[in-house]
């Protein structure tokens, strides 16, 4: 992948757009700001982050080689299309984005991409994880990123990787897709959040993480719960498409390294008694993602580069 | 693919060895054996097809554009080993089976696949279902055979599909791989006939299915489970990789268009109450690999065109 010239990476979100300037291969600049809800609220925060960063790295926007995005929702990357990015405020389908955002700023280049795609792409790179990985965003919900051989895959309907949403536990709690007791209702920021609430501002996962290893009963028996879920949603990564490596990112990705250790101690207990597991080796192939690395702008920007020849 | 010249396919099982002649496009013999034990006796009753199948289209196997041949196990294409075929008598590692079945067959350019990935091939092919397909391999086991645009997914340790070994039933009894409660102990031939063993000759499946049609209660609930079962692993299919079809084949396809209907019924039911899975469209999706196609011999055959440039 090589980039000729400054180019912006943003991953726009529903509160916030984290955008950086990536030249040379090295992140020259950063910037984050709010997002402006509707179709123009994002383009314009968009087109001024992309301004600002811009200046920050002294360069007119008729400088940059292009504007990579990624956005939450259904993204036809090639239409540079995006429909249903409901908590951004887009409701309708089918929203060019690509082409307000790049009128927006003068004409320059730019690809709109998955946001889950963006953030598989930048962690990959950053992590120097090579081209075969499933990214495990845990977040509000679960999903998982594929890139395989180096291809994002998306499947026929965008629904590759869903596997927040294979059931777990036969007769668990609704869904609010309609199943019961969905992976994602075990293994995700939302769902520790909601077994363990945060009681001093820390972030949740955190706050488990630490009582649990202080001791607190209760805390070890919801974090062992979240653990084995977490360990489940990586089985099912490795026995579908055995990628090269699995990549634990998303919020709960904040808890660093215990959260690492507990989710591959899990899978090497389940390979003490498992020849089959034992020669997967699933848990060698774990990797954290950490939270502070700008994973989803990084990505965006590279994601530019796999569309456009430069 | 295109193939200049006869090419023959060879589907080598643990008691028997498929063959065909595919000759511009069509099958033009076809031929079945006893496989022999061990790397020699495999060796010479394949090589003893090849010629029967020459002889019956009346060519001289210097005729042959090639061989391309399906072996369970671990096969290394490119370098043409294939290691722990325990079910034909093939402890080794890396034994060099391409090179002897070549020179078996006086220099003969032959190439071996993993017989999974043939009938993969052979069925999306015979079924005209494009290139981006899964195959629900309902045998002894349960395993996905995975081609993403064109390309077979076996993953990095050849670990791509094996969705039999996900866990089903969090309590269920032990599988042979160490863990317990394994998809394959409930939607698998095997499981199948464990649950409902065939009394009167007739594979258990279609005995199954049979009584369950006449309105024996116990055969109803057998199937239910097990067609519940299958349905799951087409929903782990579709939520992982997102395939355009998912084929179900293997020994359990005999049972027909019942087996379908009723696997494309469940799946329906549950798009009744999840929106998500009715946007997956996953029931409109799944096809039938019909019992008596030579899918795995076909297969076998067009792997060879996709290793060597013919």
């Amino acid at each position: 992948m090589s980039l000729v010239g400054p180019v912006v990476g943003l991953d726009i979100g529903g509160t916030k757009i984290h955008g950086c300037v990536l030249d040379g291969g090295r992140v020259v600049g950063t910037a984050r700001r709010t997002t402006e809800r509707g179709v123009e609220g994002v383009v314009d925060s968009a087109g001024e982050l992309v301004e600002g960063l811009c200046r920050q790295v002294g360069i007119g926007v008729a400088a940059l080689t292009g504007v990579g995005a990624g956005l939450p929702g259904v993204v036809d990357t090639t239409a540079g299309l995006v429909s249903h990015a409901v908590n951004m405020g887009i409701t309708e389908a089918g929203v060019p984005l690509a082409a307000l955002l790049s009128a927006r700023l003068g004409g320059a280049a730019v690809v709109i991409e998955n946001d889950l795609s963006v953030a598989t792409i930048g962690a990959a790179h950053l992590l120097d994880a090579g081209d075969d990985v499933a990214l495990l965003a845990l977040g509000t919900g679960l999903a998982a990123g594929l890139m395989l051989h180096g291809e994002l895959r998306r499947g026929v309907r965008g629904g590759a990787g869903e596997i927040g949403h294979i059931p777990y536990m036969a007769d668990g709690p609704a869904c609010h897709c309609g199943q019961r007791g969905c992976l994602e209702l075990y293994a995700s920021g939302a769902a520790l959040t909601a077994r363990w609430p945060s009681r001093d501002g820390r972030p949740a996962s955190v706050a488990l993480f630490d009582a649990a290893a202080h001791g607190d009963c209760d805390a070890v028996r919801v974090r062992d719960e979240f653990v084995a879920a977490v360990a489940a949603a990586v089985r099912i990564v490795a026995l579908t498409c055995d990628v090269e490596h699995v990549l634990i990112g998303g919020g709960v990705a904040e808890v660093g390294t215990p959260l690492l250790d507990a989710v591959a101690g899990m899978i090497r207990g389940w390979e003490g008694t498992s020849r089959f597991l034992a020669h997967m080796a699933i848990a060698d192939r774990l990797r954290l993602v950490p939270a502070e690395l700008a994973t989803a702008p990084v990505g965006a920007a590279l994601a530019f580069a796999r569309v456009v020849s430069v």
